[in-house]
Order: structure tokens, then C-alpha cells, then sequence
């Protein structure tokens, strides 16, 4: 289904080349005033066009909003909003009408459905993350008065990694650089990484790191809809993610338990009597938040599409070569950053807005 | 909340040690014949004591169905089912009673709940994995009848990691050593590990890789409910999981597209006309099988409970050290194989049950 | 929350005085072929200013479809559409914004989310059906191709009762006349009592009977999902609904259960082997659907809002005096009637997608 | 599915005639002190052969709690718990091993899912509600600390009608006689009339009336979880319930508009500033509390099995006359008020529970 989470919930719609895309963000508190421009802000940060870097589709990506908000406030009722679709070259995708591109959707799609929407993807167009950096920035709102903040970066572009961890970089710096690596030096390398790939018509992958900040011992459900595991299905429901870990997450499976065990220490905030020394475990324990920064990881593949010519098959099974003629990035990592944002302000408002557990 | 899936639900309830830990799995269809020694097979499988690597408390985890099962066979109303616990040594814990062990669940619970079980870590202990393991050999039943297999492995303990992929393993022989690495070689080394690990007095992580077989195309729902986002839910959601990854994963992410895509072939089946030459994909296209294996890793750290004295504080927030005195694993690698079966079939299961898509 | 259903799913938004309304229908199999006309249809029914019996608002309630269907077939994607509002006189509004109008939810509102979109009752208002009976006329399609029909009809104005069953009526006659009861002779008395309680500045209730018919045995979840339970649940959902039974309801508990068992006879239909000679039952048991007809009664109230001076309470607690000048129905019965339809379809088609029970 | 509610859930499973029937209750908030034999006295209400015109069966009908409470409180954990059957005569049963009673589910559990427990009705069996009756009270100890109370009796009984209103009528003398009917003189006369049928062989429906007091205003989500919504449901998810109305119900279709609003009054309650002086609405407006009593009724029809012969079908469709022999209820009524109790607590809790509108 299209509906993610439980007390905060976000229904989404639309495809790649309908009249628009939309979504229903839903369980949001009554009495909250929104800025719509920081809204536009954050669409501005995932919308293609936005850098040398970044696919030329022109998409305005204005969000309506249709409901849920009376003189400037929340109102406790769904906040419906949806996003037209302008620059939409449909033309562009009658090639490809009974085409299965490889590593696509098209073939999973049509097995599944029998009947898809071919152009520039449809559904399964990433197209569809305009609505969840929409709802996400809504939820970014609501967290911010309750002092909790996320932000993400683009920590890998293919073999090129930065080496500094989250809490030695200045994370206000996330959009001083096209790529969305706050380290200056690294962000000149990805860029040149990004620029190359794209001249030799190929694509290349990366990884993004996320931070959630100022969240209350308490957060995050101990058993199925632990705040990890919410995060991880959050993050794998985005195009192109391929993995996600937390902490020191794959890189601690080396270590020891002795290495790994972050000592308490006591602290004056009466909301979080107990600190941690260290952090390796990500700000989590049991599925519950310790108080401490949650921080994570989240892989993307390079992408699919890439802009050579291509052996395929088609709907009824035959082998065609097609080129594609679509608008299309060679690195997802910059505009997958404010898709991050979004899914893990969701999830922690969610959670949240879950808490009532003690009588 | 503590139930799982949405078309096949498991609850569970239980603490590690309360009378009996147990669970409700519903949406298991009718007419299910049941094969009572495979569940108990499978519970053996993640059973404390079963081998000289784990734990030594001694549980016969027997299954006790209460309902949803007449004449051997399922009625497709829920099955109610309960695992008692004999082996508690509850005193054991009477030390812990006031004590936040560092990087344990103790302090997040307290924080959530303001009181909290602490017998064996209560809710929050890996105990409660029995039930899954229950409801996924359940699962599991089910889906052979539908041509699906899941099995997992032990493909990383420590820093030694099993360099082969899965298609170059026998994967019958995940059961002939007791760390469930079907390499025989890497399996001693492994063992080893763990022993020398655990005469230390300290623990270690390691890596579990799953694989799913026999899916045809179109399962899993595109957007929030992707095969591998809820595989991922299901991972992290199991204790001590750090990090989920599918197909190529985080070693992809250096990879160029034009390496990565999987080139299309014909099929003589009519059930999936198209096959991949490759498959760095892992099976699934747009959040959707398409027909190929589904491969995925998942994290596990090196357990937080040392067998040595450890300095922390108490639920007054005062200085304390404590010996641990339960009876505790080295390294979960060997006991988490089953529970990545368990949660994997209950994915499968689930999606699978959900398809109705085409009229 | 604002979504009904469990395989099939509403979410829905908007106010009485927002730019718009929508909905977002999802879990609607691929393939189907949309007739938007009969769609409109279906709002025609509902519209305000269709008849000299109902409110003057005017509204073209045009349903605008964003997604989920292409090249006029339906994709398997969720539906997004929307319901501009026009015809809106926010301004008839300006004198209630402060003022709790008695058996509104004016007060309610405000007391739960502290803030509420005054306007012609906001998201209380009744104009939020338009919405279910747009999603209603799509799950009506849906249904026909299974050989399901939903058919609902006035039964009751004030204390004018329509006496016979509805299986002794020609229920093609239906939208006969403006009150839209099957039989002329008790329309035309309900017409005038409608028309004499107009003029007195008063209003009048009713009751709208329903029938499902074409569903197969098997249709209903056993337990909480029983199909009158989600009846129950959907029709309380609509605006002014006061109660709801199905069968011989009510009426039935005077009687002995030697008198109201219904007797079972042999069928030539395969699908369904057995008829019963009556059906009290209402076409149930245990929640699930025997084959025969399905009928029940939903109960509405005299709407609230009457067109004389109102003494009442403003949101300091003061005391006021308000004059409604909206525009209103003096009896929603007929109104009520594709609402009713809507609501149906829905539940029904739920139920029919989340059946698969056998093995 | 087995699951009720969102926030506060209970999941069930059992049969009529299995080792035990059990349920797990989630959601319930951390350091609620549980009386047990208060959750027993509930069970005493509802189980048979409480009285001399209640079913014979004998059941001891303990709760045995294995999760979730620890040292006599909650723990914010799941309540598991189970109720072993004893007394179960399943022999009674095996002249109906292939049978179908009319106006009994035995039919449409064999065409849902062609397998089926044919001892004692099964699944389908009212001992079910032995699991909710316990839930239930858990419910109404965690109301009561909130000042919340739910209370049920029998307001009819074949055509002997209780004609005072509930404000009227001394409800601590609900238990005060077996039919549960607070009138000791309409007690009189119902429990003559269920001798009556009884000698008779036959079996007379009748009407609980529920009261929830206490409720502040705000409990209840504005659209599809409306506060009568979520009453509906539950109460039409019990065994031979066939209707449900609230505040006036269908007794005020016939009445005018004029007649039925409930005008304000100002309070010196901080919580409540203004009451209504008439409740003729049942304490919900929109769906919302508006912190009046919420007042309803539930109609159940005369059970099915009666102590005659009936001829009948088998399951190869060929006619049959069976004899009852189990033990039965000629008027399910007072046992059945527990259960409208209990549905009544949970949906209160689950909706009191979800409360948190505003920031």
C-alpha cells in the first residue's frame, strides 16, 4: 500500500508524467504554524535541474496545499497537497512504451500489474520522493519545536569516501557544495568523480549518512518498530537505496563487544540523567532512543539508466536495442540527500507522536 | 506495537522470565497440513545449549499450539501458541535489579517505561526470538508448498568472512558445524574465533547472509512496502542487528551502472519469460521480485554482556560495578541463522499472501 | 485517522471551504476499465441543489483524477483525485467563527485541536462525502465485474415508513423522484412532509435501507472484521448517522429463534450449494456472507443546523444569539442515499479483495 | 484478522473446543497496579452456568496472565495470557461433524475455507468473548484511574421493554438479579419469559444499553474512527449482535431537528466550560466527545440452536435432522452484557489512548 507509518502517516500518489502527484500527510498536531517557504526550500534541494550535476529536467515542484492548514496554522485534519507535473516531454517515452529496460521496474511492474504507465517509469519514478520531501518538511516543522533536528550529507560518491566521522564535520555546510558533502575537499573530488562518469555515459553510487538530534530517552517501540528498524524500512522504500546500517553498523561486526560497549556517564540534564562517553551504538538501545545522536547510513546503487544504447527485451519477449532520451542523473547521491531528510523526520515524528507509555 | 505483517500478522508477548513466552500468527491459510517435528527442528536450530559456542541455559522451547490447527491441519483462524520457560535462574539477576548494564536495554526501558522487568533483560531479551522462530517454521511450511525456500547462513564472524557468494556454496550443509557457515574450512576458522573470543571474557559480531528462492515476479507492493524495505524492517527489528543490505549492497555503491545492470534473457518458463544473465540486483526490480534469487545480508553486533566485572550506574544514577552471572553467547552469529530464516519467511509469507493485483 | 479499510483504502482531506477536497483510493486491481461518467453520476446524486428538496449551495463537484489510471484503465497504483470547491460564501461564515452552534461540532472541534476551520464546519461539514462517493462510484466498477451490485434507497422521512421489504420493491426506481424511495406513493408523502418541515424552519430525519446482492459465501473476516461489524463501522462514519442493524435488526429481537431461523434448501449453483428458504439472517453468519442477499438499515437524525435564531455559546463562553445564513437541507435523506451506496461498495469491496482463505 | 484497535490493541485466538483460548493486549501504559480478582469477577459475569437460565457448560474460566505485568503492575509490554477449557464434552459434537445448523456459521466456515472445527461452533463459538471480557477488564482498570467508568444491562427482552432511561435507573443493581436488568420488577418479568422459551425449546433476543461516563471532551477521531464508529464495530463484532444506535438512535428519526439539538449550558468544570442541558445526541458531536455521557444500544437476536429437532444439510449436501445436545442459552442477554462491558472499555481506551492534538 501507499501509506507509511502509524500515528503520523503520509499517503502518497501519482506517477512521473500524470497531472500531478500528491499525498496526505495525516496525524500532524493542531496549532502548528508553517512556513511554506522553508517547504519550497527543502523541494528546491531534491529538484532536478538544481546544478550542472543534476538531470535538466524543469520541474517548479510548487507545492499546493488543499486542506489541513487554516490562516497559516495546522488544524489537526489531513494536510492534502499535490505537486503538477509540468515539464513532462511524455513524447520522450513512446519508445520505450513496450520496452523492458534492464534493471528497471518495467518488467516487474507489467509481470505484476500486466498493465503500466511507460512513461518516464510512472510509478516507480523517483519523480514520486517530490512528495515525501513535501510531507517531510511538514514533519521537520513539527520536530523542530520539540527541539529535534535531522540532517544527511552525502558521505560516499563511488570509491570516494569521506573519512571524517559525523560529529568532526560542520553539517551546516550540507548545502555549500553541489554534491552535498560538507567537507570542501572531498565535495571537489565527487563533483569531478560525478562529471567524469556522466562524459562516459554511465552512473555511480554513493552513500548518505544521516543524523537525527535532540531526541528524549525514549523513542522508538522495543520490539518490531524499534526506531532501526523503522528507519530501515523507511530508507529501503527509497529508489535506488540498496542498504542501510546504523552505528557502527557494518563496519562493528570486526569488533570486539569490549571495544563496542559505550560506558555511561551522569549528566546534569534532568531529562537524560545518564550519558554515554562513547556513541558507537547509535543512539539506541533496544529500539529505544538513549538520548544520545542517532546516526545511520544508507547505500544507493548507481543508477539504472544510463545514456548509451541498450540490448533488451520487449513486452512480447523479442530483443530490441533502445536509446534512451530522457533527462537523467549520473549520480543520485545530491538530490537523495533531502529525500533522507524527509524519510527519517517521518519516522521520528511518528515515533514521537507514538509515545504515551507511562501512566 | 508487537505485531508484525500485514496480511500474515505475528504477535508476541513474553518476557525471558515470566511463565511463557508466546505469539498469535493469523492469516496462515486453511487446509495447511502441519509438520509439528519441523517446528521443533527449527527451534533446536536457535535453542540456548545446543552446541559448545552458546549459551548454557537450558531451554527445551516447546511449542505449544493452542489453536488454529484441527486434525493436523490448519482452519485459517489464528494459531495461538505459547513456549514456556523452565531453565530461569531468575536469581541470577537479583544483582541487576537497580543497574543499567552499558549498552543494554535496561536504562531505555526504564527512561520509556518507568519500570521494567529486569529478570534476564525481561521484553528486551533475544529470548523472544523463540516465537519468532515458531511462527517462521510456520511460514516456512507454507511456502514450500508454493515452491519458496529461505535459508541463511553464518558468512561472517569477526574479521573472517566467507569469500565465496552463495550461488558457489552448498547451502544443505548450513547445519554440518555448529557456527552454520556451510564452508568448512571458514567454519573452523570461525569456531575458533568464538572460542578464543569467549575465553577472553568478550564477545563478537559477525554477518548473516539470507537467501530467498522460488518467487516468481510481482511480489512485493512498490512504494512503502518494497520486498526489501520490509526485509530490512524485519531485520533490524531482530536483536543486536546493525545493518541490512540486498544484492550488491554497500560494496555496490563504488560500482559503475554499466556494471551493475542485469542484462535481460529469454526463459523457456512461462511463469517468468525474462531472466537476468546476472543478478547484482538481488531479485527485486522497483520494490518488486522479478524472479531471481533474493540475496540480502544482515549485521550483527558482538553482544554487550561480558563474561567480566563492568563499571555503571544504578536506576539512582549512582557509581555500581557488576559481575553478569547468566549464562551468555560469545557471538549470536550461529543462533541468529534461524531467526533470519524465521523473519524472512514471515516477509515472504506476507507479500506473498498480499498479491491480488491484476483483475 | 483519515483512511478506511484494510486491502482496499480511502485516505481523504479537505474542508467544506478549502481550495479543495480529494481522496486517495488505493489497493483498486490493474486492468479495470473507469467510466468517469458514471462517477459523475454517482456525485450528481449527492450534489447539493439537485432538487427543490435539498440545500441551494451549488457546486459542480467535477472529480478531477490525477493518478492510478491510464489510457482510461486503471494501473494498480492508488487513485489520487480531487473536488475543487467553488460555490463557497465563506463569508456567510464571518458570524459563526466564534460561536459554538448547538449539536455541532463546533465545540468539540475546539476542544480537541484548540484551533478549527469555522467555515461551513470545516472538516465536520458533510461536503467530505462528496469524496466516499466519488471513491464509492470507482469501487462500484470494481464490484460489477464480480457480479456485485450495491442498491440503497429511503426508507423512512420522520414517521413516514416505507412498510414493505425491499425485495417486494422495484428498486430500479429509485431515482424516480427527488426523495429517492422506490415506491411513489410514500415518496410523495415524504416530499411533502420534507417541503412542510422546510417551511417551518425545521428539519427531519430518516433511515436509508441498503442491499448488497451477488456476493459469494466466503466474504467477511470471522472475528472483528465480521462484514456487519465493518458495515456497522462504515456507516456510523457518515455525518448524522445514529445507528445501524442489518437483517431483521431490531425488529427481529421481539421474536423467538424458532421464528427467525432461516432454513436451509438445495441449490443448483455451484458456488453456492446451499439457499435458505428466508433470509432473517441478512445474508451473515459469523461474519461471513451465506450467498444470499445482504440488507440493513442506517439511521440518520434531523440535521442540526435549523434557519431560525439560535440561542447558544461563543468560544469565550459567552452567550450569543446567531442567525445561520448557510444554505442547508432540511432533510439529508436523499443525499444520504449514494452515501450510503458508497460506503457499501467500499466495505464490500475490502472484504472481497482480502479473501483468500484456502489453500 | 483476530485484532481489534489501534493504539490499545487486542489480538484473540481459540476455539470453542481447543486446549485454550487466550488473547494479548498491547498498548496498555506502564504502572498500572492490575486487580486480578477483579478481572475474574468480570469472567464470573460472563460464564456459563452462572444462573438457572444461563447454559449448563461449566467453566472455571481462569485467567492466566503470562506477560506483561511484573510485580502487580503493567510494564508497558504485552499482556499474554490464556483460558484453559475444561469442561468441553466435544463428544456432544460428533453428530455434527458434517453438518450445517441453519442460522449458524457452520456453512460459511466450510465454503471460506473448507476445513472447519465442528466442535462446539469452533472459532465461531461466543466462548470467544470469554477473551474479550478479560481484556476488558484490564481496560476498565486503567479507565477507572482516568475517571472513566463503562457499564451495560439488559434494557429488553423479547417484547419486555425497560421504558426509563438510563439517568433514570439505579446501575449499581445491574448484577442484582440474573438477567442483569437494573428494574427488579422488568427483571421479574424478563427472567419469567426466558423460563418460558426455555421450557419451550426455544430461545428470545433482546437489548443491552451501554453508559461511558466520564469521557472528556475531545475522545474521537473526527472521520472514520468517530467515537460511534469505533462503538459500532465492536459492538456488531459480537456473536448475534444485529444492531447498534447511540444518544437517540432510530428512535428519533421521526422527531424534528428542533427537537433534538442539545443547547449549551456553562459549567464551572475547567474541563468541560460548557454541558448541554438534554442528550438527546449521545455525548459525541462530529464524532468527538463532547463530555456528556455517551449512552447506546445493542440488539441481539435469539440465538440459534435450538433444544428440538431440525432438519437440516450435510456437508455432501444431502438432508439431515440432528438433536442438539450441547448445553445452550435460551436468552444470551445477560451474558452478554460483560461483553458489551468489555468492547465498550476497549474502544474507549484505544481512543483515549490515541488522544495528543495538539502542541
Amino acid at each position: 500500500m501507499n501509506t507509511f507509518g502509524n500515528k503520523v502517516t503520509l499517503t502518497t500518489f501519482g506517477e512521473s508524467h500524470g497531472p500531478a502527484l500528491g499525498g496526505v500527510l495525516d496525524g500532524i498536531p493542531a496549532g502548528v504554524a508553517l512556513d511554506m517557504e522553508q517547504i519550497q526550500r527543502q523541494m528546491a534541494r531534491r529538484r532536478p535541474g538544481q546544478s550542472a550535476i543534476t538531470t535538466a529536467r524543469k520541474e517548479a515542484d510548487m507545492v499546493e496545499l488543499l486542506s489541513g492548514v487554516f490562516e497559516g496554522r495546522t488544524t489537526g485534519t489531513p494536510i492534502g497537497f499535490i505537486i503538477r507535473n509540468s515539464d513532462q516531454h511524455s513524447a520522450d517515452y513512446d519508445n520505450l512504451r513496450h520496452v523492458f529496460r534492464p534493471s528497471h521496474a518495467d518488467y516487474t511492474y507489467f509481470m505484476k500489474y500486466g498493465v503500466r504507465d511507460h512513461r518516464g517509469g510512472g510509478r516507480s519514478s523517483a519523480r514520486e520522493t517530490a512528495v515525501r520531501v513535501a510531507a517531510g518538511a511538514i514533519a521537520m516543522q513539527v520536530l523542530a519545536k520539540m527541539g529535534i533536528s535531522v540532517c544527511s550529507y552525502t558521505s560516499q560518491v563511488g570509491d570516494i569516501c569521506l573519512d571524517r566521522p559525523y560529529h568532526a564535520l560542520d553539517l551546516a555546510a550540507v548545502d555549500s557544495n553541489a554534491v552535498r558533502c560538507p567537507d570542501a575537499d572531498t565535495a571537489r573530488r565527487m563533483i569531478a568523480l560525478i562529471e567524469q562518469v556522466k562524459r562516459e555515459g554511465d552512473t555511480v553510487g554513493g552513500v548518505v549518512t544521516g543524523v537525527i538530534r535532540g531526541l528524549r530517552p525514549g523513542v522508538g517501540e522495543p520490539m518490531f518498530d524499534k526506531l532501526q528498524a523503522r528507519l530501515a524500512y523507511a530508507m529501503l522504500s527509497i529508489n535506488a537505496a540498496k542498504g542501510f546500517d546504523y552505528g557502527m553498523g557494518f563496519d562493528g561486526v570486526g569488533r570486539r563487544g569490549s571495544q563496542m560497549n559505550d560506558a555511561f556517564v551522569r549528566s546534569s540534564d534532568p531529562g537524560r540523567p545518564l550519558r554515554t562517553a562513547t556513541n558507537h551504538s547509535g543512539g539506541i538501545q533496544g529500539g529505544i532512543s538513549n538520548g544520545e545522536d542517532v546516526y545511520f547510513r544508507v547505500a544507493f546503487k548507481p543508477v539504472a539508466t544510463l545514456l548509451r544504447p541498450v540490448s533488451t527485451f520487449d513486452d512480447e519477449f523479442e530483443a530490441v536495442t533502445v536509446q534512451p532520451r530522457g533527462r537523467h542523473d549520473a549520480c543520485v547521491l545530491p538530490r537523495a540527500v533531502p529525500v533522507v531528510d524527509a524519510m527519517a523526520a517521518l519516522v521520528t515524528l511518528d515515533l514521537v507522536e507514538s509515545v504515551s507509555d507511562k501512566v
